[in-house]
């Protein structure tokens, strides 16, 4: 496709998403006037979807500059990119990037002297730590993920700006991690394979809020699902709901799909492949790709091929493993990755982030950042108002019998 | 894309589905030895998908010679369409043909003088039976709403050959139309605009099989759902699976998503348009395109676009409409239709009753029968032998219980 | 409790219930006029609860003169039973009654020289022809089970008068089946017992109506079901809502609860209690209390105990086997039976059923009819009536359309 | 019904009881030999269930003496209080006590000098520090409402000893609250009514923990949920599930039953009333008889009368108002309250805490505590190993992995 047309149609896609987005205008609208974000220089690592363009234009709109890899080597839409760079965004990111390359985009993006890092999964992070880039005020991560790796910087005190760890915010993990999870990992998988999922039987492993929204969104498809966990009191919260809970050997030679949710890595591995039943789907909805140990399933098989593009057939002992984007995210490298309701949430957690860290960030010490319950609170009223849902207001009363013994 | 590649991608989708539909593959080799289809033509009016290509590579390799075209101006599957043409069928198809196009394919079909005809919707019957097209021993219909027409020319002592309305078929209407369309349903609407199911307010038309499917997994996804229904037990039965039960006028202005699932005409119409919110997606279900009234819409409206294929906007009086596949089937036109494992039982229902037609006709009259009662249980028997699950029997003193008073 | 205490008490439930059985009412308003039972003498066979009473009340109210007993043997609602013995009815039943008393009553019944009989189970009609009793006009049959015995009669060529199954018409087993019944069991279990249904393995024997709601109102309320079918279609329909489905002999060892909702007799039996798990609770759905063999189980059983009324505990090889009701009915036995909303539409079946036979029986042959559907649909009607539902009407141009071809 | 009939019944329930709460038995294995609460005096104020008579046995076997009231005046099982009483507990309680007796009950516990308060609701304690009473050691509490009033307390720097918020705990509040009041509310509601829940327009006020799960079973059921909020994530989390969220005002005039789950009051108070329908029920599922205003509803109403035991209904402008348990809360009041199966995780909890407490009351200040993180686990991990449920471990590098970066 010519590049005027991945402009045009990633215009379009921008357009789409926005007007499902209004909360991000909203936040705009009240901010402009004073260009908060004027001159400064933002380095982003995203995954690149239309979702992703509506929080860029924004930050461009507040008077930031922006440079941009993505945040997964496979999940690029080449239309946003070329749309993006159309507006003066620095885009180092194409689809289907190998893992040098990908490193290599990360590198360009720090070139640039970012400022503020806005990251997904922190590679972006850890490689600033690493390569101990100076100049950077402070940074947001998306991720539980990511997160887990900056609080461990943080522990080692190594931690070397303030980072907000926007997942942790109420408007994001509560949505975006289980209801846009949730419906973009099945819809991937249906994508790239259009099986059935009514009466399938499928492991979800690890119970967290992608886990559960995976859960429930594939037991609302029609799914028979067995959820596999490590924390005694999620397993007892699957339990309770119906699920069947069972260590992963128990199951494993009984599913029909297993969909990875657990931030590990090697949750799925040879002894599992080995004893799969013939035809089993095999998808991550991980950030990293390490949670199906994909090295091991190459060197366990006789031949593979490609059925179309991310869905590959590994022959196992005269068995047929399918697995889906390589181990990487599925809903997001096999489909257009979340919703834009639930991304609204998230990048206005996100933009308010970073302009909280731009006006704030001498106040800041050189640690992991809840967001501010201010913020998740307003994007809460906003999402509501949005939507045209009015709720009750407690009485002044009933505000001073809760305060009472 | 060139043809040879074009050929390579539908025998590789022709391979997966086939490899979900292993019913079919029984089904051929215990009739493949005797070559019951030997020498007969057969004329076939269905969806050009790679479950399609399953059925129709069986009906070659039990003899027959196939002529085949779309039954829908939309649905074709390019590859598929190659692919089959590559194996000696004769393919009048293509992608987004107007409606003059589709007609006269239909009528290339009938002037290879079929001798049975398998139709989806029965424009290819009602075309035979206008055009009095001799020497057809009988025929096979996959629709409720292809099964009602023939009806009608049965009732009026019109109808020239015997047909079977597979769609009767337990092992057809109660899993094709229930779990199969209505999965394929949603993840249309998915594909098409990756909107947020959950929490949108879905109006579903219709609570037949069809209906009850997609109302099913529209709750299953996290909407909010309401049911319009004109058959007070089909009402009564949404009810009391919690759905909303209303009039359309009283839900017109309210909601987020209509989808029509009725057989019927008109049932979106311009009064409904004028009070719709902001930002509504109309999809139907339906095997015809006048569930909607798309003609009206273009009407009403001020000025319209596309924002990519198979999702138009329509602007009316400042509002906008989001239209999916121009009103005609969503799950076949903007996704790749039900997925091959409910396929697998409807086109064993086809294949089983085509190759009773063969062997029965003359036995038969010129009216409507139902799959017989063997052929459908036959098949629900191998699917769930091909599942491995294992069901139990009555014993004798079970079955001479049931007799008893 | 004295009996003016119990007819006090009686005639509040029976208030109660005809509040939630608006539709009842509107029949009688209907017909009151022409007092159509005048003088018709009616021998029932039903569960005396307060729904039931509503029915009685009706009969009464047109003209008839009712003689009562129970459709089973522990049923009896006492105080509803002492309401219509001061309101005229010969009622011969009360709680806990023997297997002789519970026949006898039937024979009293009969004594009174019914003219339609209406029956719940149909051992008031199979006692009639055994006593080849003189003078009835005709009569009903409220199950499943019932309408089974009267149809191998018919089949016989030994049915003595017409008889419309009831449970045949839309409106009584969509709903008083499905919904009604799966409540209730459920309920019925709580009530006993005070588990947790959250979790719980629970398998239902039989996919019916009755198993339908009884594995969906498990699964609502949190339950891991899994069901045990003999019939294939039922079996893949239970497998496309996600159930398990299993041979009983495969989950007789894993299940917390059993309920069976067969129609058949000897479901669960002597080798399956052997393999119970320690803790497991018994339950039957089904009208006759021969789905759980209770006879093997005494037998089995080194000794048991009652842990309170229809809650008896069986040890067997040091694990204990929990059963409910004595193995009979536990939404009638352990609970009060279906709500009043389904009850009405059941028994709005039952009286326009009479009022029918009353009014057609000469023109009426030998044989099991079903409900006219004229009166189905006016129930349904009448039903949605009362919920203030409205639903929408085909067009003139729909109702044609529907027609044509 | 004599005490010997009534004790003899009270101890078959305890063991039932006891039967499905293996945890606490493992707890007093593990503990008994050292005799740990030897001589100690403890005061409880609970619901007086058969659960509850589980966790007090315990006590006594670890050497307690025990005083205990009711934390209701509606809800004392009779064959429990009577029970423990044979058993030595000091039992101040009885059925439908009056507000009066109910807080004399209140101080007959604390003039038997207890140095532990284990309290449901906080009255006991309020009480206690109201009267100043010495020789409290610490305390415990079991409900949202409870803590809130004690935290209340520590924010004025009034509380006079420690106290663990064992509604806090993870084994407490996700299940007890949600799995556990969910089904147990239903059932209150079902067992007093009988009404059918399927179809019902049913309103949830409050979406906390308790709120879920009576939404859920609601839905589960069948019903049609409208939730109630005034914190506006929680209404994006009923949203995002597919409930309706409103305003109380927009669905007042609308629904069949409203269920309060708030801990607040005045939930639904006159102005709503006089708006309800006819035949509106109303039920609380929180701690205090306040979330519905009831002194307003008898001054509201022309008359009123009782139907059954706390069913009563109220005349409103020729409306009808069915009040459930005046109010009360209705799990407890109108049938057994939680399932055994949560109340062991709950219990554990209590147990474990007063245990801890005797242990380290030296230790602890005077504040409101959360349940230590690892009496928690160790719960959770009973809870698994008594349904025989394994869960997978983390290996070695996996741990490894947590930490990285």
């Amino acid at each position: 496709m010519r590049t005027s047309e991945l402009i045009s149609r990633g215009k379009k896609s921008w357009e789409w998403a926005a007007s499902h987005m209004a909360i991000i205008n909203t936040i705009i609208s009240e901010n402009i006037a004073e260009s908060p974000l004027k001159g400064l220089k933002l380095g982003l690592s995203l995954h690149i979807t239309k979702e992703t363009s509506v929080l860029i234009i924004a930050l461009i709109r507040l008077g930031s500059k922006v440079s941009l890899c993505s945040a997964n080597p496979l999940s690029v839409q080449e239309d946003i990119a070329a749309f993006l760079s159309s507006r003066g965004v620095k885009v180092y990111a194409w689809k289907d990037e190998t893992k040098k390359e990908y490193f290599n985009n990360l590198s360009h993006v720090l070139s640039d002297r970012p400022q503020i890092l806005t990251d997904d999964g922190s590679d972006l992070h850890v490689m600033a730590h690493n390569e101990k880039i100076l100049g950077i005020l402070g940074g947001t991560e998306e991720t539980t993920s990511g997160i887990a790796r900056l609080k461990a910087l943080e522990k080692d005190a190594k931690l070397l700006y303030p980072v907000i760890g926007v997942n942790n915010a109420n408007t994001k993990h509560l949505f975006d991690n289980r209801y846009g999870t949730g419906q973009s990992t099945l819809y991937g998988i249906i994508r790239l394979t259009n099986v059935l999922i009514a009466g399938k039987h499928i492991v979800v492993c690890g119970y967290g809020y992608v886990g559960k929204g995976v859960a429930s969104r594939a037991r609302g498809l029609g799914a028979n699902v067995t959820v596999v966990e490590v924390d005694p009191v999620k397993a007892i919260e699957a339990y309770m709901e119906g699920y069947d809970v069972k260590r992963i050997n128990q199951v494993v030679d009984m599913a029909d799909i297993f969909i990875t949710c657990t931030g590990q890595k090697n949750v799925i591995t040879a002894q599992h492949f080995r004893r799969m039943k013939n035809g089993v789907i095999l998808a991550n909805a991980g950030h990293f790709d390490n949670e199906i140990d994909v090295k091991k399933l190459c060197v366990e098989t006789d031949k593979n091929y490609t059925i179309k593009p991310y869905l590959d057939c590994f022959n196992i002992h005269g068995r047929k493993i399918y697995l889906l984007c390589r181990g990487r995210v599925v809903n997001l490298v096999g489909a257009e990755g979340n919703p834009p309701e639930v991304m609204a949430m998230s990048f206005a957690n996100q933009l308010l982030s970073i302009l909280y860290i731009s006006r704030n960030h001498r106040k800041m010490q050189k640690k992991v950042y809840l967001v501010p319950e201010k913020i998740d609170l307003k994007i809460a009223n906003l999402f509501l108002k949005h939507l045209g849902i009015k709720i009750d207001k407690l009485t002044q009363l009933q505000r001073k019998y809760a305060r009472s013994y």
